[in-house]
């Protein structure tokens, strides 16, 4: 599974349990080609006539890697690989691919994920399913612009939405490990870093209640969520995950970069609260120069591994230019197909292997600080931050 | 000519004729030493005083690759490449370096570059020629701001410089197989998305004819001219080429980042006109990500690949971390030098080698996905969306 | 020393002495670990509980590169090597690391940078000081911020503050080889390009006097005290150095991209002033793009080699990509730590010894030019330019 030879240390390092510690919930339910298809693109649209989703960096890992795990060959063409799926249920393809991930931590955000149409929160597993399946621990994340979607339906006046929102968030924070936002899809990650003022929130309060089924965009009150967030956390000890890189259509990209946070993140710094950079690619070299200079900022590449597949080695290199090793986490990013849970802990595995391995040989790093670092970044830092 | 060991089916799909589906014509006449190193730099400026343009990764390209077929050794200094190049004329030495880039069809946008100064059409080969001259068949390309200009040196009123403008467009498009804009050098790529209203079009009209001969700046007009070219493009099946990412000193470079037409690209995804983002370079990979989240755009990295000569390897390697196999395209970029025609087709097949050869040799492609890959790329896009 | 093998004379270009083009003077005292830390981090904070700034890249590379010249084994333990270096004492030990750089002229901003915290002038080595210890010939740097917190801090009224700046500048630019500005961390390199009014600037001049010991972040200032370096520096045939890329917590990370200096480089192009872009680190390709259409602009990537530490081929490698041969120049962008300007020359001459390596192996350059090109931007670039 490992790409290059390397010290027996190095490789139990690589090959022992990671945390998980973010990933959604995968599908519960049987897929059609054009369900599975749609999953696997990232942007929600299927793919033009004449081509398919599989024509991609992570199409052909799928079928390279994950087809064998179905008793396939690999590189299995598409609709042998999705027969055999559908032979072998949900179900169990769910329970190898999960299990195969070597994972004994889920961090779970289990509301569906936006880029995902047509999820309904049954259709997913939830965390408790999610470590069944993989043979691991769970535990939940709360995403903030989750809970005010639900706080939004059910409240009447201003000031009940506000006081539901408060305790919202602190009841499930109370059974949560971290907090999750997606503030930067929503209106970029340069938005004011200030508490907004409690008379512009109530205006905009009231605003959000004429219509409250639409997309939370309101830049006042998406500031007064993740502010309400970052209390909670201080208060409990809790990290403050951020989605940041790329990630569907939904917002402006350029403006998705972590660096754009950096006025954010100071901010917090005072408080002690966790800031944790989601993803970060293409932007993962900015992530990691703010995981440098920020004693709270912390940084993983997320779905640009599974994403990148064969390709996924020079991002994790990139990311070793500076990333501090005390601040580099791994996780899958996994989302509704458990296909990227797999591929999630093998391409990382891989890449690092592969980045290991290159100093190693060059005499640049010791086996023993080898060992050392994968073992941090697989594992040991998730421990410390999330307090597993 | 590959820099690596193939398997024949992929050495032979990479060996195939391209299509190269954006160049510029090349100059018909002899050029001095001045004029062919202007014409190699990217700014449009001499090399400074004790310097040479020679003294890039593009003029060690054209020293090492073209040499030989001007019958030199690799590696010629730069005055015996020149003289030779005097020696055998410019049509001789077209003809060898276009027939060398294997090509069988070439779409031509026959405006002089902007960033060559001095050109006009004259100097140039016509789409016509650049096919001749490469033995392959040859289209146009409709470049949208030359058309403006024409329109505006000869209509006196704010209605007939509008009227002509649509007329012109359709009667270009009909004999063209897409339409090209650089809309991002003049205004950046973040401009407001929406079709402009009527009124300040006209107010705008009014304030182009006072100045005809200025280069077009007006955000207003930059916005109408590129919705005109979008109907155009949307009634006759054509899809739209940006140029993105770097070139020449025009424009706010940051700006030119395709990530930043995010906006415009969805608000054409329902019309279903391709865009088609050049270059990109160095924002490739953000353009990988906008050919992965919307069905109709599509990526090529152009100049990128001749410009970084023995280092285009990682730029190509970089486009495949993200991007679907049916969304890349070939384009050498060429303009002014047939050496980056030549050198365009060299430098992508090497680099394209290059990755198939590490990831057929890690497993992880099979040896018959790289080859389709191969074609898609280099031919069976282009031929799809230019319905060749 | 070097990664691979090379023929002798690339070998020989590469050992060569090198111009450190832009430093820092080091501590002239000893540190403790806590001190150590704090220098060899970004951003001037401790690591958090349980982690050390050991573990980052450029901690590893402390240990495996460093400790050898302190007569200890590579990959010493921090504690160890930490005593080693108090037992040596600071002369001695600064004196082996400068001295193993192989550099024959230090260019040197003796202002203590403002990451460091706590820094005075007294506790670093002088310009003079750097040279004697590295065996080396030294200037200086005028940092033009510093200049005008000195002239801030005496100044009465509007108009002696600024004729003082004039003569402050003059008079120091008199003895020094460059001038140098740091207005990217202090507002943004897409600052206006225009010079100020006049009148603008009497009244910024005059805010300035009400409070002038705090930091300067007027921006009609800041650029009347840029626009007055590039007088000085016009007349006195002076490049003017910006610091652009990552450095620290100030600032906004995203507008130090050297790409949103195109329009000020752009006004000084006439003006025949050279401008050097300074680390441009994770922004190289932009800043290797403004080289290339520029007559007159240069660029290294100074403190991201050392940093980068073990990944710094990559970053040099893409520099390598678009940045004319004589356009590039080595610094060590040394700070505090005499292991940075060491490690500077060490990376440097590693990551260019690969991509050296390389290309002659691909047949891409000839020796004699990876020679020369090796001559060129470890020190005859800088000759030529800073007229040494």
């Amino acid at each position: 599974m490992l790409p290059v030879d390397l010290p027996g240390t190095v490789r139990d390092a690589l090959l022992a349990p990671l945390v998980d510690h973010h990933c959604h919930g995968v599908r519960r339910d049987d897929l059609s080609r054009a369900q599975f298809e749609l999953l696997s693109g990232e942007g929600g649209s299927p793919a033009p006539p004449g081509t398919t989703h599989f024509d991609t960096p992570f199409g052909a890992a799928v079928r390279r890697w994950c087809a064998p795990l179905l008793d396939l060959e690999p590189h299995a063409p598409p609709a042998v690989y999705l027969a055999r799926r559908t032979e072998l249920g949900a179900a169990e393809v769910n329970r190898r691919l999960l299990a195969g991930a070597g994972v004994v931590a889920f961090l779970v955000d289990a509301s569906p994920d936006s880029h995902e149409p047509g999820d309904s929160d049954l259709e997913v597993l939830t965390a408790a399913e999610m470590g069944r399946h993989g043979g691991a621990a769970a535990d939940e994340l709360v995403r903030i612009e989750r809970i005010e979607r639900d706080v939004a339906a059910t409240a009447e006046l201003a000031v009940d939405y506000l006081d539901n929102l408060g305790e919202e968030l602190t009841a499930r924070a109370a059974r949560a490990v971290g907090l999750k936002t997606v503030i930067g899809a929503l209106c970029g990650l340069d938005f004011d870093p200030a508490r907004p003022a409690r008379g512009a929130v109530i205006a905009a309060a009231n605003r959000r209640l004429a219509d409250p089924k639409a997309p939370l965009t309101d830049h006042v009150l998406l500031r007064y969520l993740l502010w309400s967030a970052v209390d909670v956390a201080r208060e409990r000890g809790l990290p403050v995950q951020f989605h940041t890189g790329f990630g569907g259509q939904a917002g402006e990209p350029h403006r998705a970069d972590p660096a754009r946070l950096s006025g954010f993140a100071g901010a917090l710094q005072p408080l002690g609260v966790p800031v944790i950079l989601l993803h970060c690619y293409p932007f993962h070299r900015q992530a990691a120069h703010l995981a440098g200079v920020f004693p709270h900022v912390y940084v993983d590449v997320g779905l640009a591994l599974p994403h990148g597949a064969a390709a996924a080695a020079r991002v994790m290199d990139e990311l070793l230019e500076l990333a501090p090793f005390h601040k580099q986490l791994f996780s899958s990013g996994c989302r509704g197909l458990a296909e990227t849970g797999y591929l999630g802990a093998l391409t990382y595995r891989r890449a690092l292997a592969g980045a290991l391995g290159s100093r190693i040989a060059a005499g640049e790093w010791s086996t023993a600080d080898a060992a050392r670092i994968a073992h941090m970044i697989g594992s040991g830092n998730a421990r410390r931050i999330y307090r597993l």
